[in-house]
């Protein structure tokens, strides 16, 4: 699958912040823009007030990468761009630089469906300066929404505790791509189905539906409303049953599902869209129960999320499948995961990598700096710990102390042998060429079911989880901390 | 400009949810696909608790129409989807059918850069059931989205009084369109710009931006990078002062600043993306002011929006531009706008038009019947009311009293003569033909800024804002009443 051959018609080079384009000239113009340089993308708060968060968008991020080339109309444009005197804003060679531009960086990337935690690069990012630079915005874009959404299903689908969750959201999601990549961040993150037939087709999920208030309100009675569609679709029947009255509606359903069983078929279910779902879902169960159809389902939607999910459940609602749309693939309670991307390093003149790190007066917003490598370590298939590290302190140890990046009290000592030890950056490209084969999507969502395994369940509870640990090895801790120091002038001091 | 060909290859016939698919057979199975009915878009509450809505997205909406067929792709798609015994889902006949299938609907819309109130229709289709039912995902979608961005960027050009907003939000935005289609509306809604350089090219907004931290970190001081930057674009100086020490930082913008001006050049301003933006700004004024660049600018930027650009105006921030990006694009208080598209009317087997509720145990999310019409009555330029009413009881009327569709007890007596009336519905498509012309985004933008000051200042008022009087007229009222009685059965209590 091809999202920008099969969605996007020629280039995304120009989706991008227009100071991405400025920095590249002014890399350009000063001489730098060749200099080798490490970004890393990476959030520092799960979403959600969540445990954790599911890595998702990366086979957009290796589709852009690999169609990443300025066509003839973007570099028409940039070359039109005038100041206010006149003049234009980008040399002409510059344009021609552009123009022969193709993307050699060095990509790792944590695979998606993988279960991450904050301060971890999702992606690293290595190779020339302009080059880094100009990928930054596409990366963040692609990779916070669906990461985001994935987390937001994995939650959602843990409410549930196994049934089916069926997304719906199209009609609320933010823009057509807004729809389609949640559909298929949903369906990476825990949901069965989508309503959105060209995510169906685009990404080989399943689709499910069936019909609406209009349908009903188009015949002059319910009762015929459904007997037409039963003729229609007599093996898929799930009945949307409060366009008047609900337990009219459940009525009239029991009458066409009696009337399908004459002919050999079995009613599949009834959905309620509105009012109570508690009271009127166990009304459904009694009724379907009481006439014969104990294994009709009882289908409930209307702005679920994993909150009311999880109270419908403690109130033994009788609902075996959930609809969830707006709330979903809009993120609605936080709809944007506020991942950044960081120069971590750069080669200097004498070729060597200088670790870089930008200061805040806030801990959480100071990033790590170096080429570090993450290692998840699980004991009998439990996580108990993630390090960050940078590999050259990492020879010949069989233990290390990792700390928490914000919390420097918080440590935990690691022996190496005692664990099994999962690297969780996987090489995607190597000179900008790919070597890595993306799953199939239905293996990147086992992917995030068997990941989920290896946590405690108190780390998946969905308010005020228990804190995961994720620390950095103790010698870049201190390259950190020496860094700020120096950045702060402390060292002067 | 024509965002479906040039963004997206082929059809978006089936960006769509499924049970419109499955209705649409069912229609056509049971020979009702082509019984004409009437389906209105609208929203029931203002979004962000506003006094008002941008209307916002049409342009997206007649291209999606215009190019609405199935192509093989699709149809291939859907002929080969099999129920769970193997059975094909949509027999041949009906794929052909959908092959043939050619958009022919009348459409009314109000126009872009609309204010507009809940209970209006943004969209008003009249033509075959189906065709009306297969678009109705997508023109939610689509509307939904933009017009929710446009008025939470209008809220925010309020917010700023007159000040430059800057749209900056590609990162965070929700998928690519996600960003393209918020870069479009906020410009509609008020913003001056974007950073998103697509949305420059495919929409002609204009386009702005500087350079990023990651600029001054690839140098080995601040006072380098901002040197370099200038030397690059003399003309286009806002340097980003917050890397390291936000003081130090205009300081060494101020040096560079003198260095330019020593050139000829003006440094334009600084930016602050950190910390305190009503103290620094107010530094950064001080120190600029002192050292003689009383015209330089202060960018404020760091999750902005309405009500934080307020709390800092009332401190007397120094800050002249706004760049807003997270806050704005997602709508992050309240990221889906909720409108729905439901049946207002279907023509019977003796050609009449037949009004059509959805009744709801909730009184506002019953929709108004019929083919109706809205009308906004002005006067001396201010607006007073809108009236939602069938043409058929307007005729030789000369007043007539509007009743608030949820609250019958707020009326308003509206004498015809005393006031200028606009018409909001426009014609835009007649038969499947276009008969609307698609105004520059330059003139919607302005047309936004116009609409407004027909407004007073209580409407806009970003908490608690006095409600605009919108209402049924008063036989339309009634009208939709009986119905509602009818569906209740109260009429045979």
């Amino acid at each position: 699958m091809k999202i920008t051959k099969d969605l996007y018609q020629g280039s995304l080079a120009l989706l991008t912040d227009f100071y991405q384009l400025t920095m590249a000239y002014a890399y350009w113009k000063s001489g730098k823009a060749e200099q080798e340089a490490i970004f890393n993308l990476f959030f520092r708060k799960n979403p959600f007030q969540s445990g954790f968060t599911i890595a998702a968008g990366l086979e957009y991020v290796i589709d852009f990468c690999n169609n990443f080339t300025f066509n003839k109309g973007d570099l028409d444009y940039l070359s039109e761009m005038k100041n206010s005197d006149g003049t234009v804003v980008f040399e002409s060679d510059f344009i021609e630089y552009l123009r022969e531009m193709r993307f050699t960086c060095d990509l790792e990337a944590v695979e998606e469906g993988t279960v991450i935690f904050p301060h971890t690069p999702l992606i690293k990012v290595k190779g020339p300066l302009i080059q880094c630079q100009l990928l930054e915005t596409a990366l963040l874009n692609i990779t916070n929404f669906q990461t985001l959404i994935a987390t937001k299903a994995a939650r959602v689908a843990l409410a549930a505790k196994g049934d089916s969750v069926l997304e719906f959201g199209l009609r609320r999601a933010q823009g057509i791509d807004g729809a389609l990549a949640a559909s298929r961040a949903s369906f990476i993150g825990g949901c069965s189905a989508t309503s959105n037939v060209m995510a169906g087709k685009l990404f080989g999920i399943p689709v499910s539906g069936t019909h609406a208030h209009s349908w009903i309100m188009s015949f002059d009675t319910e009762l015929e409303a459904f007997k037409a569609y039963a003729d229609a679709f007599p093996d898929k029947c799930i009945f949307l049953v409060d366009t008047y009255d609900t337990i009219n509606g459940i009525r009239n359903a029991i009458e066409v599902g009696k009337i399908l069983r004459e002919k050999g078929k079995e009613m599949l279910g009834v959905r309620i869209d509105s009012g109570d779902l508690a009271y009127f879902s166990n009304i459904a169960r009694e009724m379907l129960d009481e006439a014969g159809f104990e294994e009709a389902k009882v289908v409930a939607s209307n702005d679920l999320d994993e909150h009311i999910i999880t109270s419908l459940k403690i109130q033994d609602a009788s609902v075996s499948i959930w609809g969830v749309g707006t709330k979903l693939v809009t993120a609605y309670d936080q709809p944007a995961l506020g991942a950044v991307y960081k120069l971590a390093a750069i080669k200097n003149e004498t070729g060597d990598w200088e670790p870089k790190v930008k200061v805040s007066q806030q801990s959480i917003k100071i990033n790590v700096p170096g080429e570090h490598q993450v290692s998840r370590f699980l004991k009998n298939g439990r996580a108990v710990a993630d390090m960050i590290f940078l590999p050259e302190y990492r020879k010949g140890k069989i233990s290390a102390t990792i700390i928490d990046p914000i919390d420097p009290t918080k440590r935990k000592r690691i022996s190496f042998e005692d664990f099994e030890e999962v690297s969780l950056l996987k090489p995607i490209f190597k000179k900008g060429k790919q070597v890595y084969n993306c799953p199939e999507i239905n293996v990147i969502k086992q992917k995030t079911q068997d990941n989920l395994l290896h946590f405690d369940k108190t780390h998946k509870r969905l308010t005020n989880p228990h804190v995961y640990p994720v620390g950095l090895e103790e010698n870049l801790y201190q390259i950190r901390t020496d860094l700020v120091f120096k950045m702060k002038n402390y060292d002067k001091e």
